[in-house]
């Protein structure tokens, strides 16, 4: 594993022209990067007629800077990795496929070159999993030790699955298991939910979609209608990992990646027919762990019922990421 | 005008939770920024079929970083104005129209909110006058004074002007004047070369274009073909600003954000009107300032050509961004 800072100036990027860094990151992400104009070298990406073939162009951006969404340890492949499929994670949840990549970056003459390229590498490997090119960027250098990517990623989608959808007594659902993304390593190793979210998207009944980067406990309120609230059954939530306040890390850990969905008007036996279908399709495993319930007072509220019952609000609203 | 950071942390960012600050640099950008889906508000943008009527689409990403595209004591207007104007240059080099933008920022919390908000409000001036709609972004904390915006823009263009079309014999343009674009304040001010671009696009003979980031000198590389040169004739370069080694600072500051373009096959005549239809159509100033021409060896040079005649090779090879 390449080391973040270069020991030897003539190993850091510092030691490159800009010309140079870009042509040496660019080979590294070779042979997702399609020759100019599609591909960088011109003043813009040209994307050609018929990139978008189910039409609607879904955009997204999210960036991981070092020393907050992962560590100079970490390594540079894992944190590629992540960069694109945190964004890929995004399309998923409105049921879209990712199709061009543009990166932006701040880079410290420090950072080591072969640590870039291992970087461009992760970005690579999870490109050619979901079938994303890279069409260009821009690079700025960086003070200290600094090292920044942002990427915008474009997809298409025939009808999106919006956050908005949801309605009193639509059924909660989650895909996967939840908590411990940090310590389990899964927050640079998650796989975006792709064939998930398409298969949501063909079914009727999906109202409302969204991916959980914050914590289930925060990122409920995202799907909620005003003056409707959340009501989740605790002995249902899916848990990564049993040990310690395994429920509360479940709810306000960040960076599942995981799909948070609500289904309209359906019946117990067609909730179990679209479980078994799902896992069918996709391989992965979905809890239905709560329902969409009328509030209190005015305000939307999480609400936690245990194996009793017994129903109490829960207050903590997850990770943030600012 | 605001302070870059607040003296108070009630007037800072870091006083504000995501959302809030979310909310606020919205607001700020109303009314470019329409509601959710095409607006930010749901995990991705969605940009509707139909969006970019001229079928091919362009896209480009540029960044500002306070400190190194603009100081503290800028305005913030300024800087936000600059940031989207040139990334929409590198649209209207291509002879494209942007379209729809993305930002994702890294914001230090001691960056105060009014001072934001004045960025946005830049951002806003620039994007209404080039018809730009802003369909969210992503924002990150950020460590010490740190400030950071990267945009993304998407331009929609019919045939794009490429950067490698020139040929050997090509006339060299420009528009505007170049030069001293730091002390001038052009580097903030200046206008995105839109209505040039798409004159240049309708116009058969432009075989190349660029916009001028890093200066003449080491932006006209970019178009000139493997193994052919360009002569630029010294009296004809377009100098802003007469003091000091004025020829120097046109042909190697950065940042002019003028179009550079060459003209196939055209006679004296042709080139005369031309220019006169230029002028008429944009209101913009062009200068002929050279040729493609062949090379001594096998390297592209950069040849400058005094009042006399007598050719002398130029080396200095302009501004790095890096």
């Amino acid at each position: 594993m390449s080391e973040c800072f270069a020991r030897e100036f003539s190993k850091s990027v510092g030691s490159l022209s800009e010309k140079e860094l870009i042509r040496r990151f660019c080979g590294a992400l070779k042979p997702c990067m399609p020759p100019p104009p599609e591909g960088a070298g011109d003043d813009c990406a040209v994307l050609p007629k018929g990139s978008f073939p189910q039409k609607n162009i879904l955009s997204t951006s999210d960036a991981v800077i070092l020393g907050r969404h992962f560590l100079p340890e970490t390594s540079a492949f894992d944190a590629g990795r992540k960069l694109l499929n945190r964004n890929a994670s995004d399309i998923a949840s409105m049921g879209g496929v990712p199709v061009y990549a543009m990166t932006s970056s701040i880079i410290s003459p420090k950072i080591s070159i072969e640590w870039l390229e291992d970087f461009a590498r992760g970005l690579k490997f999870a490109a050619q999993k979901i079938g994303v090119k890279f069409v260009g960027g821009d690079v700025a250098g960086g003070d200290g030790g600094f090292f920044s990517m942002h990427l915008t990623l474009l997809g298409t989608v025939g009808h999106p699955i919006l956050r908005s959808g949801a309605k009193r007594g639509d059924r909660i659902f989650v895909t996967g298991s939840l908590g411990a993304s940090f310590e389990s390593g899964r927050h640079l190793t998650f796989e975006p939910r792709i064939k998930e979210g398409l298969f949501l998207a063909k079914c009727g009944n999906v109202s409302a979609c969204s991916d959980l980067s914050d914590g289930l406990a925060s990122d409920i309120f995202d799907i909620l209608p005003d003056g409707e609230s959340a009501e989740i059954f605790a002995d249902k939530v899916p848990i990564f990992d049993f040990s310690g306040n395994c429920l509360k890390k479940s709810l306000c850990d960040g960076e599942d990646y995981e799909l948070l969905f609500t289904l309209s008007n359906m019946s117990d036996l067609e909730a179990d027919a679209f479980i078994r279908n799902f896992k069918a399709a996709t391989s992965t495993e979905i809890s239905e762990i709560g329902r969409i319930v009328p509030s209190a007072g005015e305000k939307s509220n999480l609400y936690l019922v245990d194996a009793f019952g017994v129903k109490t609000e829960f207050k903590n609203t997850g990770f943030s990421h600012f």
